[in-house]
């Protein structure tokens, strides 16, 4: 009964047996591996896209700081949901890799960044000359971090938006195959042609041990992460173990599987939950991850119970009146088993 | 009829016959020059503080944001009001200073942070950890950008959440005189009294061409600040001509003589303009400055007329509904005339 | 036959295995899984240091600029050898990570910094306060960029230099394994008792796919180091198959084990080359390198024979007088086999 | 007798004149003040380059290291004589601003770059590409910290290496009218003619109170420097100080005379102590600087006669042998006397 993130299972068998396939003689280094062509053969094929780069690093951290600080200069702001990921939970990253560049950040619902506010945000960014920080970089998230999902349509409003303002836009896809899967579009559908210019094209939440792919459509942009990437300490000498990876999840769509899995299992797990009169799903359950209110006895009893998952925001006390409703975060993966979630179904339906 | 910005009106002769006297012969350069030597003392004196470390640099971006790298490590975040001059007009220096720090937005009325957003707001900073930004400074204004004045109380109140949260507090003192009048305090009570660890203490809006002295009460800070500052560029050769403006400046009470006269123009520019029914002043008039709303025809005549100053926020444009309120700043300063109000007034008025 | 680097090979079984055993269930994640918790009693025997702290990157680039970053501020020194890694091969990573700190190179015979060019250096270095950057840090490597090993007296003569002038000493261990194997002392020896105050415990270049080791034995750099990790992207949410690998490579001795291969690999070449009238050896074979002067046509006939290695500097030209000879950098590694030895042996005598 | 810098005298009479005149009414602050459209015009006709941009700082090295810093990348390094100013006097400044950029030092008699060494160390920088630094830009100074002058051929050739390697070049003129002078040519030539793309027009050394002219000739920098300079704490509120001075100093010449003033006294007091046996000039005195040995013992006696200079490098002992020759610096500024220099003469003669 383990929520708790899509980090916290294992890999898929492929992926390991990709590992121990790739651990045969010599290899090239640093990226040069025959691994590593065929990965870019794939991304640009899947993509749809032959200009484009296509860089492996290890943590989606890296693939998210780097990619905004190639977009963005020290002295612009990065707009972003006040919720996001680069804002929240990477111990200010982005400001370190971009040399102090500012987040400017922006609510609204569901996680989605309000177009209006972005709009007038922006529009009010700069207008001092000098003494204000500069438009610099667009900023989402697709799967959000609330497990919703943005329509082409509402890319395309937010892309533009930047794009009208000579900046450039930045998709975090740590759970890029959730959100895929959710609107059955094509990868360059929900990438550039949506009107994003650099993606980090998540695998850790999805599956691999730590390799995340950075897709660059703008070619200006790749000698410039090549060099951040090395300076960063991001770029691996036995780097065959990222190719590999990526390379098989990539092959006979694995990604799509393993991100169907793990939203099939949060829709079967919304759907218990929502029968439930106790429990109120406050997102929409597009992906992966579920938002739900639960009284608090019913969080203690899960825990007793062994179900692990975070209260949200995390580190909230579970003292206090029995009743009262407590948001937690809910995270499915592909190695989520029926046996789980009806495990913790029972829990809740016990109350 | 000027009252655009404390920045644009000339120096009190005092100041320019500081320099001239200043200029004979050869002295010691980098700060070691004996009039130095004279500003440390009165530091110590008007601050009843032996132990506190006083240096000069020329711009006040540059004392904020070198006094805030100090206090607050790259992977910090500065708690600061939403309209605080670090925020709004430094083009990132804080930023840039400290190596990537963040800021964190507060609100609260008439420029002044809410004690109760920043408790809470602090209380969730850095919850989760490494994943998070960690608690680095509180960074107050007295005068706030507002033109209201902390009492002695509520800079207590918050620079003790900072305290007992482990961090040091900065005091943005660009209008320092202008509060300390409003106040009728020491300023020991306006500053380390009131838990103030660093304290830009502001010359060039009081009539310096360019001086600011950075005091430092935490004498752990003094060494890291001299390195900071010559590593900036901001440490002069011929140091000499800062000195003896500020020596002059502290020298017989000019400095709050000065300061006294913008704070008196102020309140009788807004006595005048609270006598008038289409004006509306939107935040108490503390010291120098009035947020005054008026109808768009009175700002244009106004305009017609020669006045200089600025729409709050700058840039807005003039077309529209001549009747509708538009928001604007009015700033004094010791070289404001009776005669510059009196016109402003008549224009006023005559709406 | 490939020479070219450690980082070529493959990873030994035990550690593949170690990553299959590692991938069953959940596991808390971001390096807070069971088996760190193993990892860190385990260096803590190793070196005999109860309170030493341990974190593991991916890259040797990331271990020692993070180490680095966290012992010379942005305004100190490195003092280093004018061929290390940290000068040479991280594309400015100490200058990224220490927010601009400079890099002052040392030189000295065969990749050993000379203690009296250290002593002279960094007495001349910050007189002039203020207007010099300052004594920051010390950065050693053992095993050198060249091959050879310091013996621990001549470890403390360097590291006894910096502790005189209150800095830190980073030692870059990337072979550190090696160095140990050709000492024959302990790992203590080797580290802090020989001075060293943070160490970068190589793994990649001795058969992991991925790992290094930051050892930490001064407490209070600890939670620093945790929070650049952390916000440099390095810290692996999915930590577990670091630990795995890790926990293996220090079990049962493996890393020496694998050492010792990779040294007796080199030391065999060596001897075969010695015999060899053409061959001269540039520096004493400590590890597991061999700096070799061959002839042009001796390098043309290893190549077009399908040898992999590396003229040193790298990217020199093969055009040019046949006899003349050209140094180049052979490396064995655990998995270099005596086929592969006799091979390229067998071509340089064929000469 | 003070010969100990060239920022230890006073300012001539009509700069402080301008300083009084400039001290009258309102004025635009932030550098739209009236004053600076002059100087702007007064550059573009000075250095024949219609389409140049002039931006002023306060101090040397805040004009240096923010011209470095636009054209030299994080990742790059800056190509410069190894006792140059931006390595030795500026506590890493251009590591600060640029983001972390490598300095490479060079070579060469009497202050000025071999052609041959940087040729050299610039191809063989960025060989294994991502894995080095690159090649970023060439730093020179004219007049050298070692007072000799480039001539324009020298200065060309190093220049065209530069552009041959995707470089820029920037020129630190702290003491550029002394090399005009020297030279007897145009600014023009001296300046962009000869390659320069960025420079540094020094003032404060010659005569200003803290004033320099950053002069652009690549219309692309410009605004990276507005914003730059701003960010950095570099933009002045009352900027019209820092015009008036600038304006007056171009005018009818100023600064070219008070160079000659330096110029000459240098030459005389040069001639003195050739006329010295114990006296050994080591550097070719072009300009307003003499690199003398002189006996310990003659040291000694001018110290106590009240002379001021440095030994150098400073910070050296007197004690030891009274015969041995000392290496000293003495300067030579436009308010240096013919008393000073026969005073100092008589010193050393009487030895």
């Amino acid at each position: 009964m383990n929520f708790g993130s899509d980090n916290c299972g294992p890999a898929p068998s492929e992926i390991i047996a990709s590992i121990v396939e790739a651990n045969k003689g010599y290899q090239s280094s640093y990226g040069s591996d025959s691994l590593m062509d065929e990965v870019k053969s794939h991304f640009k094929n899947l993509f749809e896209h032959p200009d484009l780069s296509v860089y492996l690093v290890a943590t989606g951290t890296a693939a998210n700081a780097l990619s905004l600080a190639c977009i963005c200069p020290p002295w612009g702001t990065i707009f972003c949901h006040q919720e996001s990921h680069i804002q929240v939970d990477e111990c200010g990253a982005p400001e370190f890799f971009s040399g102090g560049a500012k987040l400017t950040l922006l609510e609204g619902h569901h996680g989605k960044i309000d177009p209006i506010k972005l709009s007038q945000t922006v529009a009010n960014t700069g207008v001092l000359g000098v003494h204000n920080v500069q438009k610099g970089a667009l900023a989402l998230t697709n799967t959000t971090e609330l497990g919703t999902v943005y329509t082409l349509a509402e890319l395309n409003e937010l892309t533009s938006i930047a794009k009208n303002n000579h900046m450039q836009t930045h998709l975090d896809g740590a759970r890029f195959a959730n959100a895929l899967i959710k609107l059955g579009c094509s990868p360059a559908d929900l990438s550039w042609k949506a009107g994003v210019d650099i993606l980090t094209f998540g695998g850790t939440k999805n599956g691999l041990l730590g390799v995340e792919a950075v897709v660059i459509f703008d070619p200006k942009l790749a000698w410039e992460f090549e060099l951040r990437r090395k300076r960063a300490g991001h770029l691996f000498s036995k780097h065959r173990y990222l190719s590999a990876q990526m390379l098989r999840y990539l092959s006979d769509g694995l990604w799509v599987r393993l991100a169907e899995k793990a939203n099939q299992a949060a829709r079967k797990l919304a759907d218990g939950l929502a029968a439930n009169p106790s429990a109120e799903i406050k997102h929409p359950v597009d992906a992966n991850m579920i938002f739900v209110n639960l009284p608090r006895a019913t969080h203690k009893k899960a825990f007793v119970n062994g179900a692990a998952y975070h209260l949200w925001p995390p580190n909230q006390s579970l003292g206090g009146d029995d009743q009262e409703p407590l948001l937690s975060r809910l995270v499915c993966n592909w190695f989520t088993t029926d046996t789980e979630i009806n495990s913790l179904l029972a829990v809740v339906s016990s109350e």
